[in-house]
């Protein structure tokens, strides 16, 4: 077992600083009432000096006077109390408290003080400090959250986040695109365990296929780097940098007391390690998407399938702007393809925009057999339009998705779905629809070509550069 | 009166080519329904030779038989058909036609042949074309419209699209998003009248203050962008390129025949001209719902207010990478700022990270004041999320929202509202209430920071760019 597995399995909990009152939404009530209502199974102690009872359980004065050890311990202290805390953990043989507390390195130099001092305090008595100014562990599969509104589901994404808000926005937003995590960890201020330690971990951890992170900033950018590297070369590795501008540098330094160093520096090294650079919550889920629900494709060539004429010349305009080619398809080909679609007012090369098979399954399956045989492609991207010109009846839609599962299951090919304009209020919930059966049928959804494009542009980018990695580890390995 | 205004205000259409079973949902019962639903007010014909009755209306066997003078009339017979209705057309007076019809030079060269003949023929007989492979005019103030699911409401925004099925999407995108259309004309192969003169009507029409296009390709190109150049100096013009890249390219003259041609060469004479050029619909309506909504401001200067910590950070770089500057606030406005927010869990600079003052009117209506009368920004951005760590309620957040349009009435500086993370099931019904009371306010709306960041850039990029333009004709103008 790695060094900080023992952080997202702990047998009890403590939550230090809740208020007697639980119509109190303190930061202390939040914890109890997240842990409570998401099923933690172990033992869990509210820690409160004037209070015999607290949302229902026994609460405790301090942490010696719980009757059993503690694994891990939630600080929701004042500041000025958090250090006597740390000796409090460290005599009760705390493995980890995860300090919630706001006002330390990100307020002030005093503040940057008294961090220091609680990580001196940690380290003499051995326990592990995550923080300040966070949030802490979510971890399904041991029912241990900060939040009640997220996914009980395990699955294989790691996330490190170094803003409890971003954390947040990103489980419940990646939760609807059917991504599921493994480990998450707001980690703030990482004054002890730091985004290094976590890359490290989620590195080496079997439950994670695919490591993201949000980090604003780094204390020892040699160690990083080193452990981005390593992650990197056996994982895909996905990084929303925070402070990349110059005013997104001094927001950083208020947030976490991050130092988020020089934009291009960080650009280059990105790169050459393989590491996904990503500039937005959407941008990341979008690319994590991909590595969850896409078959790793051969080569770069994209068949379109499904819109509309206007639709299918942007849609070809975003791949290639993204680095995939749609390839007008041969002769042969399109002449097969004139067998079963008319030409008049339909396209029978590449993007397909048959219009008229709209709802005819039959036809659908055909043309994806006809595309798929051809090898002329290395993945399909279907279009399915909510809006059209006319009312497009839902029934019709859903029987169509249908055809669309179903020949995702007949070609054997890496694809995504696409149904746009799903964000109107006479479609989303269609849209909600249509994108849940997709996810159920392990299919990619994504709600507009460019972004899917976006995405799988550097989805195909990672596997040739993968490929090619290994390609050229291959003859030094037998010449060694 | 323009040359063109005629097309918009038909006071009487036939509909050629409508089946005279109404189950029948071909183009032609297509426009009908859609004029009946529309509430177009003019006289309305379907012809049909074998049909006495259609829809309810009188049916003619021929335009010839239609009792009154026809100003408009929408063909949707088979493209061998259409040489003898251009004919008729002439004979019978009529001033535009719109061909729906498909099979032209997008398909073959004997297509093209085709098309050829029937400008030939409608120049001689003083008839002018739209299209063919088009949809037509879709003018609110007059009640026409090829789809009944558009907006009855006229607005200022003119839209020319090659493309029938995107002038669609974007027009109930649009709605949605609070713009309403002066006049929308889908073109398809803009066989006689072309982009060019759609773009020299818009220019020149008193109802449009912003022109927005999607154009895959041009016959004329020095004739398209001397148009251009006289419309971006009077009015906003953004465009959609279809066709910038090869495979794009390729697919438009599949679509409608268009010569793309190069995308350097485009790419260069539209940041010339001052022309807006766009990649996507989304990104061409977040643009033109800045010019709708958005006063012109004074600078470049955005502050920022309302998000957590890491949302800061993030749309900080948003903003920064757009173009924008986020600056830090000055040691003074921070002070007083202080006074009113406690600086731990907060951020007191710019932007203002004030979880505690999200439900408080007062303490936003004072911080507002303060960052307004500072002078330090010049626009600012709100941003309100929907999504939090912890169950929001929408009661709260809807009084919120009210605080911030009651700030905007206070505060005088230009202003954009990003409610975030509104596209999940659980929060969809909550954004689509938020952001319809936001419109109703005259705000602008954005569904989240990178777009809003994006559009915003571009816009104030726009004003400087016209202020610089008009500075450096001054001096010219005075001494010739």
């Amino acid at each position: 077992m790695s060094g900080l597995e023992f952080l997202f399995h702990p047998r009890s909990i403590a939550v230090v600083g809740v208020p007697s009152n639980p119509e109190n939404m303190q930061g202390g009530t939040f914890f109890m009432d997240a842990l409570m209502k998401f099923g933690y199974r172990g033992n869990l102690y509210p820690v409160n000096p004037r209070a015999s009872e607290i949302l229902g359980l026994k609460a405790y004065p301090d942490l010696m006077s719980v009757p059993k050890p503690l694994d891990y311990v939630i600080c929701c202290l004042p500041a000025s109390l958090t250090p006597q805390l740390v000796k409090d953990c460290t005599a009760k043989g705390v493995r980890a408290v995860c300090i919630y507390t706001a006002g330390f390195s990100e307020e002030s130099a005093e503040g940057r003080r008294l961090e220091q001092k609680l990580v001196s305090l940690a380290r003499q008595g051995g326990v592990r400090i995550i923080g300040p100014n966070c949030l802490g562990i979510y971890s399904p599969s041991t029912h241990l959250s900060y939040s009640p509104l997220y996914s009980k589901e395990a699955g294989r994404v790691g996330l490190l986040c170094q803003s409890g808000g971003i954390s947040s926005e990103l489980a419940q937003l990646a939760s609807h695109r059917g991504i599921r995590f493994s480990k998450v960890i707001s980690y703030g201020n990482a004054a002890d365990l730091d985004e290094a330690d976590f890359i490290e971990y989620l590195a080496q951890d079997v439950e994670t296929t695919t490591i993201a992170a949000y980090v604003e900033g780094t204390k020892d950018g040699t160690r990083f780097l080193r452990t981005l590297a390593k992650a990197a070369a056996v994982k895909p590795v996905i990084i929303l940098k925070g402070g990349r501008t110059d005013g997104g540098a001094k927001a950083a330094a208020s947030h976490t007391g991050a130092l988020a160093g020089s934009r291009e520096k960080w650009d280059i090294l990105f790169q050459q390690l393989g590491v996904m650079q990503v500039h937005s919550l959407k941008e990341l889920l979008d690319l994590v998407l991909a590595f969850q629900y896409i078959k790793p494709p051969r080569g770069k060539r994209v068949g379109i399938i499904g819109g509309g004429g206007g639709a299918s010349v942007v849609a070809t305009d975003a791949c290639e702007n993204a680095g995939l080619s749609v390839p007008a398809f041969s002769n042969e080909l399109r002449h097969d393809l004139e067998r079963l679609i008319s030409k008049t007012g339909n396209i029978t090369s590449n993007p397909i925009d048959c219009f008229a098979a709209v709802g005819n399954r039959s036809l659908l399956l055909q043309i994806a057999k006809l595309v798929a045989d051809s090898k002329e492609v290395d993945l399909l991207i279907m279009q399915v339009s909510i809006i059209g010109v006319y009312p497009v009846e839902s029934k019709s839609l859903v029987e169509w998705l249908e055809a669309i599962i179903e020949a995702s299951r007949l070609v054997n090919l890496p694809m995504a779905v696409v149904p746009s304009n799903g964000d109107l209020p006479a479609s989303s919930g269609l849209y909600f629809k249509l994108h849940q059966r997709c996810l159920q049928a392990g299919l990619a959804v994504y709600p507009n070509l460019s972004d899917a494009a976006q995405a799988i542009g550097r989805f195909v980018h990672y596997h040739a550069w993968m490929y090619d990695k290994r390609a050229s580890s291959r003859p030094k390995r037998l010449s060694s």
